[in-house]
């Protein structure tokens, strides 16, 4: 049992939208993910998904409007609800899924797809 | 679907060792705590629980040593670990459990025992 320090995750790695699992508990991972510019619009049927922002800015669009975040926020998408986040420049978050999920959701398979369970 | 400022959360309140809910995802809540003094020595048989702390600094003591938390870090116990969470001035937390659980655990019922499903 060992404790994580956030910030020095964060120093470990810098490509964008590409999520590492930093902790686990139950069936689901803690991860830090630096963003920036446009995700795709993507739900995932069967999960909500938290995204606690930690440094930066995050929009999130929905399809009635735009929320956004900053440092010291978090909003919870539910299962089923579509959305696109977006940063104008580099955004840390934390996020909170079940495990397995994949980032880009129902959306087709891309270069923003990011590989599962890569854990700093 | 409405976003969450911890920092306004936590102004809501004043209480030591009384989680507040700040949002749930799946089976799960997000909760916020002010902690101060001594907790009891507890356990959680049947699931993980995740402290991060926001501000101030967290220690824990476990059956063979001490974990010491500043801002910015995260600890997972995981389940059937007894622990005793303790801080000697005031620290802002954020805890991540399975809903409905006790926050003393197996421990005797007692003043330090909080109120379940709060949500601010």
């Amino acid at each position: 049992m060992q404790k994580v320090n956030f910030a020095e995750k964060f120093e470990t790695f810098s490509e964008h939208w590409r999520p590492k699992i930093v902790g686990s508990f139950d069936d689901y991972d803690i991860k830090l993910v630096k963003v920036e510019g446009d995700f795709v619009w993507h739900k995932h049927d069967d999960i909500d998904e938290v995204f606690i922002v930690m440094d930066g800015e995050l929009d999130i669009d929905f399809r009635d409007g735009r929320q956004t975040l900053g440092a010291g926020e978090m909003i919870v998408v539910p299962r089923g609800v579509e959305h696109k986040p977006h940063a104008s420049r580099e955004c840390r978050m934390m996020l909170l899924e079940r495990k397995g999920v994949v980032n880009t959701g129902d959306a087709e398979t891309s270069d923003l797809t990011a590989p599962e369970n890569v854990r700093i």
